[in-house]
C-alpha cells in the first residue's frame, strides 16, 4: 500500500534532512504561508561541532542534540516525519520513504556529507570516523578501552600499541581529537591507573597537506601546531596513510615509510556527499563533483529544476572565488535561510539575488585555555581565543535548551579536569578491547 | 599465559562488582592497611534507581554513572580492574578473569541480580527489562519509536497497537515507568505530533499480586494506585502474563483471559541472582535459593568459607523476620560497610556481631508532584512526598559529581515539561519501529 502523507491545497515544502541546512530552512519558513514537512532519519538535530567532546568523554549525546519534534512543536505549519528518504520522483514531485510517498511543490535536499576513505572502505572498521552519535560512542569506547586493556597488559610491546593513538587528518576535528586525547592521557587520567603511566601515551596526528588547519591563515596554523606539540601530540605533515591493518598503520612522508603499532586509529579526513547526491544525479541528471556533492546553480537550485534546492554539505557552490564553499555549519545555515526567503518571495511573484556566503571567521579548539580564532581582521590565540571559542559555541547552542547544561559541564570539567562521561557502553564487549580494530583479544 | 595481577605481601582483598555493595565495601576499606582490587565488567558504577529516567528521556546515562577509576583515583591502596570474572578457585584463593588470575586473601562477591522471566527466556527480546545503560537506551528507543511510527501509520488498528504500552510488574520500577510514560504521552508530547493525538495512548500496568508497591503499607499502596489511575494508567492487579508473542500480550485475571495488541511491552518483574551465584555454588557448595541467590551466614560469609563474603542483591540474608532482605540499595550499602569493618577488625584479632539491616524507609515516584514515602513513623503522599523523594535522591547522588547536573535537569524538565534526552539511538533501525518486538515492519 502506498500512502501519501500530504494532501493539502497549500504550497507544500518538503525538506529532507534536519541538520544545520534543513533546520534553518524550516525555521525561516515557520511563519510562512506554506506547509512544511521536515523529514529526517534521526529524531534529533545534532550539533556536530561538539561531537568530539562526546567521543572524548566530556559531554553526553543528549547535551548536543535537540529533538526535532520539540523544536517545531509550536510551528503548526510544520510536520516532522522520522524516516529515511530513499528516492525522489521529480516528475510526480514526490519524495519516497520506503512504502510511503510525500508530495512536494518545492523540495529542499539537505542530507549533508560523510567521511570518505578514498576508496579504502575496509578501513572504516579499523579506523572509525566521527559523524553520528553512534560514531562518538564507538570512539569513546575504543579510547577508554585502550587504557583499560593497557592497565591489564603485561607484555610491554602490546602495552605500547594500546597506548598509541593515531589520528588521521589535521582539520579541526583531527586537531580537536588529538588535543582532547592528550589532555586525557597527560592530565585527566594521570592518577587513575596503578600499573601504567598514562604519560607514556603516544598521540600521532597525521596530516596530508603541509600544515594543519589549512582553512585558517598560515601563521595561526603554525601557532596551533606548536601548541599541539607542547601538549604532547606528535605532528606529521605531508604524510599520507598507505595502509591500515591488523592494528598497524603505515604512512609515507616523502620517501620515508613508517609502520607503527596502534590499537586506536581514528579517522578525521575526507568528504563524501551523502547517498541522496547519487539519487539526485540519477533522477535529475544534476552533475556531482568528485566528492559526490551536487553542483548547484547560483540560487541553490539544480539545473533544470527550479523547485529543487540543495543546501549545506551536500551542495557544491563555486561562484565565490571559484572554489566550492567549505562544508561548515555557517554555510549550511545561511543557505537554509536564503532558500526559505526565496520560496516566500517567489510565492509573491518576486525574484531573488544569487546566494552569497558571508564568511565571519574560523575557530579551532586545541585544549584547555588553548584555541585559535581567525576573523581576518582579528586573530586570537591561546587563552583569549579559548574564551572566544567558548562564548561563540555557547551562543550557537542558544537554540538548544541544553546550553546551560553544557556550560555547567564545561565549567565542571575545567575545575576538576574530570571526564564524567567516560562510559564504555554500547557493544557487548565493553570489558576487553577484544574487537578493537577487529582483531583477536589483546591480552593473550 | 596466565598472569597473576597481584603480588604483594599485604592482605589482599578482592571485590567482584562495583555496584552499591562492592562500591561501599571498597570505600570503607580505602584507608585500611589492606590492598584492595575492585573488579567490574563495566568501567562505571551505575545509580540504578534513576535508570527509568534514562529509559523515558529525562536523563543521560552519564548523569547517573560514576567512573569507578575516578572514584578511587586518590585511594592508593585500591586498584580498579575492568574485567568479567568467570570463575573462582577457593582452594588456590584465586579469582579468574579469562586468562588472568587475581589472588585473594579475602573475597567479596557483589555481582548483584538480574530480572527473571520465570523460565520464559524468549520473552526477553519481546519485553525488555531495565538493568543496564544499554537496557535503558533500548527502552527509550522502543518508547519513542512507537510514537514516531504511530505518527506515520494510517491503519487505525496498527496505530492503536503502537499507542499501547504494557508494563509487566507493579514494583517501584514498573510504577515509575508507567507514571513517566503517562506524563510523556499526556503532557510532554501533546503538542509535538500532527497526525496522532497522544492523549489516546493506553498504558497498562499489570501486577501479579493484589496491590502495587507491595513493600510499602497497604494504605499508601492504595494512594499510589489512585494517583496512577488519575494520571491515566490502567491498573490490573492479580494479573498474570501467560503469553507474549507477535506484539500480543495475553494475561489472566482470575478466569478472565485478555489478549491485547501492543508494540511496546516492558518488563519490570522477577529477580534472578547473577551468574556468579551459580559459580559460587559449584565451587564452594553454598546453597542458593530459588532465585539463585546465595544463602549467607549471619556475618555474610558463606558456609565453610570464612574469607568469602556475599553482599547485596546476590545474597539471601534471612535472619531478620525470616524473610530474605529486599534487593535494595540500602541493604547492599550497609552490608558493604559491615564487611569492610569486619575485615579490619579481624586483622586486629577482634570479632564482629552479626549483620543487622537498619531499614529507614521506602520511597516511590509516581509522577510530577506525586510520590509515596513510607518511613513507618511518617507517611507522606503527593507533593510533599515528591519533594522528599527529590531531596533523598539528591542526597544519595552526593558521591556523584553529577548531582548538580541532575538537579539542573530535573528543574528544567519540571519547568518546561520537555524531555531533552529523548534520542532514538543505538540500533541501526532508529528510523522505523521495524524490529520493535522483533516482527516485520509495522507500516505496510
Ligand atoms: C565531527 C564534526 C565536527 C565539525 N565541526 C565543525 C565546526 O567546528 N564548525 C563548523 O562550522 N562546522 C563543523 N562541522 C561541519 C558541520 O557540522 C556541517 O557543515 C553541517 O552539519 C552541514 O549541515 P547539513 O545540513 O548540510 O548536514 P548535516 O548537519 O550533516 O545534516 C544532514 C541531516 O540529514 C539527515 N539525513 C541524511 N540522509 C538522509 C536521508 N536519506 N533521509 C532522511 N534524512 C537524512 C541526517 O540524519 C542529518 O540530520 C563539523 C562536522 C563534523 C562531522
Ligand atoms: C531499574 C532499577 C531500579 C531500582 N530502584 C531502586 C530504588 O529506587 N531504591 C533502591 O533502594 N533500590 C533500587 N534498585 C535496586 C538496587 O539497584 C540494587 O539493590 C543494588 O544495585 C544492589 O547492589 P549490588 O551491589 O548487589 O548489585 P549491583 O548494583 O547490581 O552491582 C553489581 C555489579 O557487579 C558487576 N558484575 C556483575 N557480574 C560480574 C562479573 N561476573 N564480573 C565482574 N563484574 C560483574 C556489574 O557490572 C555491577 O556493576 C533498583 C534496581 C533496578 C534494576
Amino acid at each position: 500500500m502506498v500512502v501519501a502523507l500530504n494532501n493539502n491545497a497549500q504550497h507544500q515544502v518538503v525538506i529532507i534532512g534536519g541538520g544545520f541546512g534543513g533546520l534553518y530552512t524550516a525555521k525561516h519558513l515557520a511563519k510562512a504561508n506554506v506547509k512544511v514537512t521536515l523529514i529526517d532519519k534521526r529524531n534529533f538535530h545534532l550539533f556536530q561541532p561538539l561531537l568530539y567532546q562526546v567521543a572524548t568523554g566530556t559531554l553526553s549525546p543528549a547535551d548536543i542534540s535537540s529533538p526535532l519534534r520539540a523544536v517545531f512543536s509550536k510551528s503548526k505549519n510544520t510536520q516532522v516525519l522520522l524516516g529515511e528518504v530513499n528516492d525522489i520522483d521529480p516528475k510526480a514531485q514526490q519524495v519516497i520513504m520506503g512504502d510511503k510517498v510525500v508530495p512536494y511543490d518545492t523540495l529542499i535536499v539537505a542530507t549533508g556529507a560523510n567521511h570518505s576513505y578514498f576508496g579504502k572502505d575496509n578501513w572504516k572498521e579499523l579506523a572509525p570516523g566521527l559523524k553520528t552519535v553512534e560514531d562518538a560512542i564507538e570512539m569513546r569506547r575504543r579510547i577508554f578501552s585502550a587504557f583499560e586493556a593497557a592497565e591489564k597488559e603485561t607484555d610491554p610491546e602490546k602495552r605500547r600499541a594500546l597506548l598509541t593513538f593515531v589520528i588521521v587528518g589535521g582539520g579541526p576535528t583531527g586537531v580537536e581529537l588529538a588535543g582532547a586525547i592528550a589532555e586525557l592521557a597527560y592530565k585527566t587520567l594521570k592518577e587513575d591507573f596503578r600499573n601504567i603511566d598514562t604519560s607514556e601515551t603516544k598521540i600521532l596526528l597525521l596530516q596530508g597537506g603541509d600544515r594543519i588547519l589549512p582553512h585558517i591563515s598560515p601563521d595561526l596554523s603554525q601557532v596551533a601546531a606548536v601548541s599541539l606539540q607542547k601538549l604532547g601530540v606528535i605532528l606529521q605533515t605531508n604524510t599520507r596513510v598507505t595502509n591500515i591493518e591488523n592494528n598497524i598503520v603505515t604512512f609515507k612522508q616523502g620517501d620515508e615509510v613508517t609502520a607503527i603499532a596502534s590499537k586506536t586509529i581514528l579517522w578525521a579526513a575526507g568528504v563524501q556527499g551523502s547517498a541522496m547526491g547519487k539519487v539526485l544525479a540519477e533522477r535529475t541528471g544534476v552533475e556531482c563533483d568528485r566528492s559526490g556533492r551536487a553542483i548547484v546553480e547560483p540560487d541553490l537550485t539544480i539545473k533544470g529544476y527550479k523547485n529543487i534546492f540543495v543546501v549545506g554539505d551536500l551542495g557544491n557552490f563555486s561562484y565565490q572565488d571559484g572554489k566550492p564553499l567549505p562544508g561548515v555549519a555557517p554555510v549550511a545555515k545561511q543557505q537554509g535561510e536564503y532558500v526559505a526567503k526565496l520560496i516566500q518571495k517567489r510565492l509573491q511573484g518576486q525574484t531573488s539575488r544569487p546566494f552569497h556566503y558571508n564568511h565571519v571567521g574560523s575557530l579551532a579548539m586545541i585544549g584547555q585555555n588553548l584555541a585559535i580564532v581567525d576573523l581576518g581582521f582579528l586573530k586570537l590565540t591561546g587563552f583569549l581565543a579559548w574564551v572566544f571559542w567558548l562564548i561563540v559555541h555557547i551562543y550557537f547552542l542558544i537554540e538548544f535548551d541544553t546550553k546551560l547544561l553544557v556550560v555547567f559541564q564545561w565549567a565542571w570539567n575545567y575545575i576538576t579536569r574530570n571526564r564524567r562521561s567516560r562510559l564504555i557502553t554500547g557493544k557487548e564487549d565493553y570489558v576487553e578491547a577484544k574487537t578493537v580494530n577487529n582483531i583477536t583479544q589483546i591480552a593473550n
